[in-house]
């Protein structure tokens, strides 16, 4: 049997279990709302309390509220944002499109923590009311819009952004190694010129680095906060100077340059920035997804695959074939991919939803970016630690595929022309002789005029 | 401090928390995949409990299990069918791609709790062995396929199917009441024609009943098993008979009629039939999503917006502006929509990614399916009991909406043809008066020969 | 310099190209819509002929008609169906939601040239009359989704059908050929065990053959058609029997069992129908990416790949690397299929748009389904004729890759038990030497015991 | 029967159409890929004639081609920039993956031409050969993702940037004339507090002027070529300085600050730059669905519906509701966005593909970055001419639907406190009355301090 408390809002009693701070909405929207097990991610939970420590003081500063009042607001939201209050947010993303009950129940479980803090027992509603105090100025238009922004600037400054930075120069950090490797090249999948095993990862560390410069280059637009819109963009109820306060603490709080959006009603009526910030997140899956499946390629077999690389031991194994080895990680950095790819179209319809002067699909499209985010970062950081410092070329199967009659011809091109490289080629194959002995064969060059054009290094412009 | 104890699999120690059934594999897995929060959905826990049930079974038909051994496996994984320890599964879903560590977990899981059945501590791998004994004659390769089949049948069977009927039920009890009230029909968002509410709703449920139809018509390649494929389809180390029998134990432990897929490869290195399934539940979402906007804009306003339907009270409202309604649960059913929408880039992508025998986006392809039934099943029943029955029509504001001075030019097509019926139209617009003005103005009718012509009844089709 | 002649609508006058059958409200629309180049797939233009055909002759049994005016347009209509007038459709698909523009335009079409049958000039809009007979008891609304199914479900019949059973019989036929060749299966691109080429081929023949089952158990729904509805749903200016007629028309000049839909708005007002045909294509896209790619990485090489099978030779090269052989009409099949994946997502969210009585992205959503059909079926009888029977093994290089020391492991487990298959496995990659001389070294069984178990052939399941 | 010609290239003989200036691979590949009829844009065969141009340049300045030659190859190839040469490109973008074919088009065309220029007949090969001199320092894997990249910026810059100006300024300027016009606004698409028209135009406009912002951010990485890398990235071929002398010229043709890309390999194998432009396209798309969306709400009814906006007449109407006016530019607005998300999946899934040192993805990806660029540009052109500047107020509507009995009480809120301001409401409800009226009746306030309080203007923030 769960105790309970009784707490009124303003269309009456409900019934809340004694130990949870939410309130009276929130337990509404627990029985309207029996859909799913998806839960925000908790730094959303924690972006809130950042949210409402940054409204308190905007208020405080534009004479909304006492100074007791505010600093009591602040205090508790400090919790939130530490993530103590995590598990009194009990609601899963399908609510109403604005976000309204989750911004309801931070509201009041900051109300609640606050009073207590003042001595008051929980579902007092005072002195501070979740309304009238912890909502001062805002609405949930524009409230839940900013920490959406809020949440999804932070997640990808704290946690993408390091461990792509990381992913990059773990690569650079192989490609460096492997710069003199010689590799043969594949167009196609099918075997081409030489080439270097460095280039392969200058080419995924570039991928990775131009993803960075993609989150930065799409940033000025995910700084520009909605707050201060209020209802429907009017600013209704928000004193002049409001927005500015509060992007000034936010910014103060995070280190960030948050600005106000000039156009509020273009940050609650759609959400393009955030489908810009998806978009890019959707670029660095792609990255991911190209990366891993060629070094899940490159170290396939390893005796009747490619077999380039050599994959470091992960413990795991089949449930059938023993000591089977297989790139595990790598498989769980593709379908992350897929799942942000999938992710990405739900970010597009819910931001093509927007109605008039709100978009009320704001809970299923910023869960969509955090888990993208959240995902990618966690397989960055991941396949940086545990997989490329690893990887190791097998260096005797790298020389060995080097050795294919018919690579040479495409050198020879600038000196002979085309039609009589392919000449040589042709000749080759059907007498299953070499490239240089056909070369030789039909006369169009001897064997050491062949040796000087041909060379393996060169080709591979190994500097 | 956490208490542990020693478990050991073919490749050394590993330390386990002391109350945790799962074993060396699963430990070591959750080290090395540190990504992420998300979990498969219990009912393929579930579904893994019944799939051991129905492979230790077969093992026992087929003389591969003693039979102490094999009741001693059925009564651990019928446990782990019932939920008893949905705790020990503590994998996030972004693993190796043929799911082969949550294979692993599911058959340590189930060897420790058969050896605790039988007097044995945890950790003793014996007599029951995950491997030797609870994947006997399986192989990740056919049995996380097999669970994934089943999953997925299951839960449109027990949970989708329902929901869906009743929603569709409820529509049509409301298209019944609704069969005789006039309403303008609306084409291009602009003023067309009358019709009827019933048959606004008749349209809605037929949707959601072809829904139904939809789903079983996908089943029969969903019933279709790849279980005795073993190792890349070739059966190796499964008895002749083992993929009937298993299927036998399935289908009498659930009530469907599974079958053993006769092209094993087919189902285990691609999932085409789950992308098809993934391919319905994307149309039942568009179902969802025309229904739920039509829902909310008809009963928009309520006094400035379309306002022809009244919605039940749901106790939610505005965090700013106090008393104000909004169609909350209709919100959270089109943002499933575009989930479920996303979802199935997803499992597109997944199932695109097979090569030679393996498709190995296998957690990814069957969490975002799993997440697409679940939260298409439990938005349809929410809308079914808390906001179908509950709709009402504003009488008044639907027969205002019918005094349309041009509704009637359509109905005089047939007699007077569309040259004259749109001279009637322009003439009445430039004049500010009525279609039966305009056409007395004309001398294309009478007042009495309009009358008889134009009548919003029979225009409605209300026999 | 253009010749004209001057047409009136119920709007004025409009000058139209003196060549050109499209009348007064075509040209408007040129005007209009100046977007794009994309024109609808001739097959849609010739459904029009059909649909226009069908419908004057129910017009014709219902007594909307006389018989020289029903046989004048159906004789008219009959060349659009044969394509003649191609050429006179010109807008692009980049018009009103609904089609209407390209309603009228075969109505136009058709007038002009009924009347000019009748010895009329063009654009004399009598005795047929664009809207009044051509369009006879029809509206855009019921016709153009009408002529959508009609479109897509010929273009299923007579020509995607046909080419995926091409597809499949090429596949299985190969199958059978190369039912007892051996060859390395591979699961994470990792060296597995034995499997055969045949089966490989089994998988993919069965994929496809799934496919055509998948088309048929869609086209239930697809055969029903909303004619009949007219303006809204509502069936007015159309005569009972009307959708009979049609549809019995429709059947007999097609030999397909076309039905009225007896839910006229929902055929209108959503295309879940045609969703659920583009999901299926879906399918189909993702199962030819799969094939595609097994094939394409089975040739690869062809020296240092897998170089498992032999492309046949298609005359083209690469422009830099002479002689260089690509899998080049594979890659067409690929990216074939991803053009059908992201179409589908066009129509799925055109499919989510529709508001009240009509869905109007009708145009771009018929569009992509119509491209999906096409290309597929291109693709497969291209495939099934140029690629899939000069598909020659390369039978050295599949003996070769079965030489591999570990393979024997997994016949072991249900003999010594997994642990000790798994400590054979670590012994042998550990000293470098075989399976079969780590067993003997660490005295777990004698060579002769080792051969009696480990048996390619048998482990391939070859019987 | 048509007159032929005989061509050779290095595998033979080929009968080619005599007026014909395609050679000998464009031939094959036409019989090779009888698939779809889907052509590159027109822009890629300019931008074709573009890269050849430059790469003639090049090659002069890097002593790689007599000047004689490299004037011939000039001459010809603008003459393709120009578009005299489209109806000599032939195949459609079903082809190899690398674009390969159409390379060896552009080849082959500029090369006869060249000929013909130089007094030769078509087919000589001589002077001017295509691969040796047209060709020359290049590969298909170098040029053709050069084009690609060339093809989109230049696309963007003449056609997409100017028409998302026009787009925006059209917006902007119906801002400042309806800035003043009071309107509801309307969240969850119900009845909530006054605004401005012109807010609503200004939310448009920045969504657009975002999009600008957007494109340019994402340019620095489209402005990267990898011309240079030549076979596989490795420059083999290409002589020092190649890859700056064309992006010099080809900066000096266009304007445009074209680069060379520092890691070859990325700009081949990967294609995140031109998924990133999708990601783009894709954020324009979907503002466009918003705008115009709400544009078609916002004209609705225009009796039964929101009815604020009079739509501009564009004359055409429906086939069956003579005289009906729809939004039918703004329903392609919206089929433009949706083609663009899909397209935008298709991309997505090319862009993952690359394997190795190529991406072989390439033509599907291309046609459709193209084919969005050319819709949303089209699209926005027709919208800034022919809709936003005829948008009309319906001032008697807007006033009327402002005269609401609740709209009032967030007002209230900062005064007398959000349970105070819900009881009202409520009270107000229930009793039938005006928020004023029961305010008083509840004793919270006079009617003057009421009308104090409320005011329309005041809160819509009409400074």
């Amino acid at each position: 049997m769960t105790m309970t408390r009784t707490e009124h809002d303003a269309f009456g009693p409900v019934d809340i279990p004694a130990d949870r701070y939410w309130g009276a909405q929130t337990q509404r929207a627990l029985a309207v709302f029996d859909i799913g097990t998806e839960r925000f991610s908790e730094c959303l939970i924690h972006a809130f309390g950042l949210h409402k420590m940054s409204a308190a003081v905007a208020n405080l500063q534009c004479g909304q509220l006492e100074a007791d009042m505010a600093h009591a607001i602040v205090a508790a939201a400090a919790e939130v944002r530490s993530g103590a209050f995590d598990a009194h947010f009990p609601l899963t993303i399908w609510q109403t499109g604005s976000g309204t009950q989750t911004n309801m129940n931070a509201n009041e479980v900051i109300a609640n923590r606050a009073n207590e803090r003042l001595g008051e027992p929980l579902g007092t509603r005072r002195p501070v009311h979740p309304n009238d105090h912890v909502n001062r100025s805002q609405s949930s238009n524009d409230s839940f819009p900013t920490v959406m922004h809020l949440g999804a600037v932070m997640e990808v400054e704290d946690r993408l952004l390091p461990a792509l930075a990381a992913l990059r120069d773990s690569l650079h950090a192989r490609a460096t190694v492997f710069a003199d490797i010689l590799k043969l090249a594949r167009t196609h999948l099918m075997d081409a010129v030489p080439t270097t095993l460095g280039r392969s990862f200058e080419g995924f560390a570039a991928q990775v680095g131009h993803g960075i410069e993609r989150l930065e280059a799409a940033m000025p637009r995910l700084l520009l906060l909605p707050q201060g819109g209020t209802a429907a963009g009017t600013g209704l109820n928000a004193p002049a100077g409001f927005a500015e306060a509060f992007c000034e603490e936010a910014s103060r709080l995070t280190g960030l340059p948050f600005r106000p959006n000039p156009c509020k009603v273009e940050g609650m009526a759609a959400h393009d920035a955030l489908l810009e910030l998806s978009g890019v997140l959707n670029v660095i899956a792609v990255s991911f997804i190209k990366i891993a499946n060629d070094l899940r390629w490159m170290s396939s077999g390893p005796h009747c695959g490619i077999g380039e690389l050599k994959m470091p031991d992960d413990g795991l194994t089949s449930s059938i074939m023993p000591g089977k080895r297989n790139p595990t990680i790598l498989e769980a950095m593709v379908q992350a991919g897929m799942q942000v790819a999938g992710n990405h179209v739900t970010v597009t319809m819910a931001g093509a939803s927007g109605s008039f002067e709100l978009n009320v699909a704001k809970p299923v499209l910023i869960h969509n970016v955090l888990q993208s985010i959240r995902v990618l970062a966690d397989t960055a950081r991941t396949v940086a630690e545990r997989v490329i410092p690893g990887l190791e070329p097998d260096r005797e199967r790298l020389a060995r595929q080097l050795d294919s009659p018919l690579l040479a011809a495409t050198a020879l091109n600038p000196h002979i022309g085309y039609d009589q490289a392919a000449r040589i080629v042709s000749y080759a194959k059907a007498q299953g002789i070499t490239a240089r002995n056909a070369a030789i064969a039909l006369k169009i060059m001897s064997g050491d005029e062949y040796d000087v054009l041909v060379n393996l290094e060169r080709m591979a412009h190994v500097d």
